[in-house]
């Protein structure tokens, strides 16, 4: 745990077992038992401070969402949103890598994944880091049910432009494209802490849906 | 003909048959014969006045070149550029309808199709005029040699979303995409008038390659 400048987030992540998931791996194909309803799952990779994840789960009842973060110091920011906002039923918020997704959800037990201004990782060496990449889309893939999507937003021109030929590359087909997200704001869109600093300053958002064919 | 505003240009035209030709659907399955060599053929459809079809002309002596054009007013311009070029062996110019691709072409005989700033056609009801709709995308197929390629640029964000939704649902694969050409300008590019103009203005010009599957 990287928690040096917060001493007191170990002990109030431990007071939240409810929410914040300790062992994920272990709900694998009993995701939709744990939120006792046969309702879509939606899941965030990245899901950062969680002002999008959360903000979904109080406007969607009907949906059930997890937010899943790499770094304990920043989930532990989703966590206490997720306590203002009175802990909601269909929200879960766990620490993982986005390579474990594989161990943690079953073929199948998810139906859309969020990714959100996602690190655009510059370099090229490090391309098979970026979450668009073909390793995870085949990670995505494996958990994902039939028909399931992938949504998709950033401002960053260089790692979109990568992730429509990614997923083209990869045979998934495109289903929506924006390239000025908020030039049409839709009235359901959920912007992220980053998406507001971002469009604030006048850069475009972007923004796709994908999904998997059977061909 | 609309040529009222251009009472000379009838003349003109008739003067030029070599590079201007009357009656294309008569050279089916006969382009290569007609250009001398078994260089490859890249089509332009909607080549306008003609700066980029006759730049990529002179630019590339070993691809041949063939800029269709609906309208004659426009096409006369094309026409005249090409004659100040004192006509590449390698440029051949016609006017047709996008419509009439497969009665002029064989299948395979074409290379690459470039499309660039492309009547956007804003209004739904008319999407089915876009050159990137799948009644278009379908003549391309037709006449396209396997592994050929649609290469297309525009500044219209509407059409350039809509293409790459378009492109992906038929079945095509992205293999290339800008949405900013202009900030790492490739040096072999060839601007178009309309490119010059919009992006003198400061607006991102939208670029990708694309290509059909045999899936």
């Amino acid at each position: 745990m990287r928690l040096r400048n917060k001493p007191w987030a170990r002990d109030y992540m431990a007071e939240h077992p409810d929410i914040l998931l300790a062992e994920p791996e272990k709900m694998m194909n009993g995701w939709h038992t744990l939120f006792g309803n046969g309702n879509p799952i939606h899941i965030e990779v990245g899901s950062g401070m969680g002002q999008f994840i959360i903000g979904m789960a109080v406007a969607n009842p009907d949906v059930n969402y997890i937010g899943i973060e790499h770094f304990d110091n920043v989930i532990v920011s989703a966590l206490e949103k997720a306590v203002e906002a009175e802990k909601p039923s269909n929200l879960r918020l766990f620490r993982a890598n986005g390579m474990d997704l594989a161990k943690i959800f079953h073929k199948g037990e998810i139906d859309r994944v969020y990714l959100n201004f996602s690190d655009p990782w510059p370099k090229t060496r490090n391309a098979k880091r970026r979450l668009t990449h073909e390793t995870f889309l085949k990670l995505y893939e494996e958990v994902l049910a039939e028909g399931g999507e992938i949504h998709f937003k950033t401002d960053n021109r260089l790692l979109f432009e990568y992730s429509l030929v990614s997923m083209s590359q990869y045979g998934m087909k495109l289903g929506f494209v924006s390239l000025d997200l908020h030039a049409e704001m839709p009235e359901d869109n959920i912007m992220t802490e980053y998406e507001e600093k971002f469009s604030a300053k006048g850069h475009p958002i972007y923004r796709l849906e994908s999904h998997f064919t059977n061909s």
